[in-house]
């Protein structure tokens, strides 16, 4: 252990991360490297920093403190401390064991969880984690573990309730279904805390999609009283923290384009664990164009879900899920939010509303003494009745909202029709990626009524002219760049037989 | 691609790499995230950025710029810029493809080498592909391809020689073979351009004990006038070019504790490579305590060299050699420079003697029609006859030093003797790991004269009270240190029949 007195300089920067950057001769004279750790110490509290050498711009004699670690530890400009060599967080040995493809113990994932969310490991360090999770896996006992670490960090809701439902879907396309199901198993009298994620590059999250109808911000207490009044609700999951260190390795993992299936069921599980759900459909779309590829993949996913929720005390059943084609003709939070209105409305029956009442059908089934064909049809009678109507509308009504009609529901001021400018031909395929990406072109989902209506249906014979899309926005500029954006994007497929003729 | 006006905070703080820092609504604004890149336009030149969301304390109108990159835009506070969302460099596909077990193509591998070098990847990125690299390894042709793309962004130093020798050690644990056999090579007539490193965590790297007796900072033509003059040379690789992603990728590989076999490998040889090396000597210590643990490995490891040197152009031979002892009986800078001199006068013939002459005689069967025997005969007899030492000290002098002579060497000015303070017995093996801590503890590598000498053989058997080792310093403070360490750290193991006496 090393030790030595410094000048402090406040630097004006924030991170997570107990950042201290030290000039390179003293980082030599401690004989310590670029991310090792030292002790901080103040006349009041002593705290482990990580050393970043890869910044510099600091006098030999001065510790460059960022913001957030100054505020926390009261320090001011030219203030002396003492820093001490310290060993680092044990959970760096653990990320290391798991690099070298060995099992971790619950205690080392415990570590590990931990200390992220304390901020003592470094985006270098937690990126190889991610990556070595990725590559190496968790096995089933190392997910459970995982997922109680999760559960263990994270607030929790307790609804004080023996049965507590809820669904869940991983990576689909579009169509609000839980916007349908909500509605339609607490108008039977269960609950169904519903919490739903934003976009972040779709073209709309489920929360973004109920906003436009009702806000979506609450925190835990208010959470109680909506469900002890309305049973259902539909909220933005952003506000409290069921999985604190989620954000974190979100970040990483979007940086890094990968997502490590034991840590995405750990935290879709551990959060359901925080709300005290008993009884859990798990939705998960197959496609060539969603998360889940093929069947294989996906009987595997939904083996390890039933699995870890035996050993975590929730009964789940796992669907997979046609993710080929589009749920709904809506894209875009204002056209998704009229699209599920309208399913309740009873004004048509899509594929979404078929979608809706399957899950719900299922659903019924884990918690009751018969099939999920006979909860198919008793979620199907809801709608028609009207009576998830009703419970949507008190839903709405019980969050704040005051848009209670489809009819009601502004969509963005502009409408661009696309129509086929070429032969056309029998749609076989949606480009899911080029719909999304019109969406988003036109405002999606920042602006709440941007969207794109599929006008065509699969299977559907086109020819030149025929309207294909209608897109919305409050921009004319936005609506012309969808144009030019279509003119190098197709967002159909037709079943061609003649692919080219050269003569 | 979208793009917005900020106003420039040159912030004071330098890395590497070109960040800069957004307010989170223009974070969401733009639709981007956390190491998503910009475009950051000036009137002169437009720079792609790395986004740090983690980094905050930003106004929503304002691009908080670190100071290197301020510097490098001339960018001044309250400028206004423009900047604009551009894609990620491809190579993060790339990296991604590593993580996903693909195999890389040379110019994806030539583009991860590219954009390292000019900082255009972030920690979070790098720490993945190493990590990758490290799970999913590197098959021949991407080791090659690595190469090769480390060699093209390298300095190069061109001797106008057609034949280069060279030897290059990996984790042996002590003793400075360097330094004997770049003597005996170029006394014998043969250009060896020896490169070496500074310690980190070792007592000393060959270029801390070079030091003791000559100067080893040269740039590129000094070098080369050094070698048209002397032949031979012992000089530190830091000031040199020859892998620039070198600190980058051993900053992030120390971090994870983690060393990837096909880095290493492209590193060491690229260098050689870059400095026209012909003929090379690889010297793989095999031990418990070393880096190669086992034979097989050894041998796996032997033979990537030899293949990657075929399509180098480089003829290599690599030896798996003994890595349980130490090749000597020095820890420290001076003493270890005592050693390495000694030996050259004929003073004693030790293990490190031996092993330099083996080395010796492999490198000159190389060059030579010659066997290995025959070279070693040839490499001692340099030694015997005085011809090695003659042309080491005019190696010493032409490097500008003018300590010529063992008994000139100046150790620390305190002395301690370890004896044995137990019952003692028949050594079986050193432990490496307490005899270079006990080292450092003395102050080595920064204090020369810190060292530590063992005074005791393997196989010997030593009672209570016998001399053990030396330890070196310039600090009485530091030996007492060194005492208390010892007292919970066994630096011998015995060959102890009884373990345990239970009554």
């Amino acid at each position: 252990m090393k030790s030595i007195e410094l000048k402090v300089k406040v630097l004006d920067i924030s991170t997570e991360f107990p950042i201290v950057v030290l000039h390179e001769d003293i980082i030599k004279k401690l004989e310590i490297e670029h991310l090792n750790r030292v002790l901080l110490k103040t006349s009041s509290l002593d705290k482990v920093c990580i050393v970043d050498s890869s910044v510099s711009y600091i006098e030999p004699d001065v510790i460059g403190v960022f913001k957030n670690t100054a505020d926390e530890l009261n320090l001011k400009d030219s203030e002396i401390v003492e820093i001490q060599t310290t060993s680092l967080p044990k959970s760096i040995d653990y990320i290391n064991k798991k690099v070298k493809n060995k099992t971790l113990t619950k205690e080392e994932i415990k570590s590990i969880v931990e200390d992220t969310n304390n901020n003592l490991l470094s985006e270098t360090e937690l990126s190889s984690f991610i990556t070595s999770v990725y590559i190496n896996s968790l096995n089933l006992e190392e997910t459970i573990n995982l997922c109680d670490a999760f559960v263990n960090i994270g607030d929790k809701i307790n609804f004080d309730e023996p049965v507590i439902l809820d669904k869940h879907s991983i990576g689909g396309i579009n169509g609000r279904v839980s916007m349908i199901l909500s509605p339609i198993i607490s108008s039977l009298g269960y609950k169904i805390p519903k919490t739903a994620s934003r976009s972040i590059t779709s073209a709309a999250g489920t929360a973004d999609v109920m906003e436009v109808l009702a806000p979506v911000t609450f925190n835990i207490s208010e959470i109680k009283e909506l469900i002890k009044k309305v049973h259902g609700i539909v909220v933005w999951e952003g506000k409290f923290d069921l999985c604190p260190v989620d954000n974190t390795f979100i970040k990483i993992e979007h940086a890094l384009n990968i997502n490590p299936e034991g840590i995405m069921i750990a935290s879709i599980l551990s959060k359901k664990k925080s709300m005290g759900v008993t009884h859990l459909v798990i939705d998960i779309p197959v496609g060539r164009q969603v998360k889940v590829k093929d069947k294989e993949n996906g009987e595997r996913l939904a083996k390890k879900f039933v699995e870890i929720g035996k050993s975590l005390g929730i009964k789940i059943k796992a669907l997979l899920t046609d993710g080929e084609n589009p749920s709904g003709d809506a894209f875009g939070p204002a056209l998704e939010a009229k699209e599920a209105l309208e399913i309740l409305e009873g004004k048509y029956f899509s594929n979404l509303a078929e979608k809706a009442c399957v899950l719900s059908g299922e659903l019924l089934s884990l918690v009751n003494d018969y099939d999920s064909k006979k909860g198919y049809e008793i979620a199907k009678e809801q709608i028609t009745s009207g009576k998830a109507l009703e419970k949507f509308k008190e839903i709405i009504k019980a969050q704040g909202g005051n848009t209670f009609k489809s009819e009601d529901i502004t969509l963005g001021k502009y409408k661009l029709e696309i129509t086929e400018n070429k032969e056309g031909g029998k749609i076989i395929d949606f480009n899911v990626h080029t719909l999304t990406e019109v969406t988003r072109i036109a405002g999606a989902p920042y602006d709440k009524g941007a969207g794109l209506k599929v006008i065509v249906k699969l299977g559907q014979v086109v020819k030149t002219g025929d309207t294909l899309f209608e897109v919305y926005s409050d921009s004319e500029d936005k609506l012309s760049f969808v144009k030019d954006y279509l003119e190098n994007h197709s967002a159909l497929s037709y079943d061609d037989v003649l692919i080219e003729a050269v003569e």
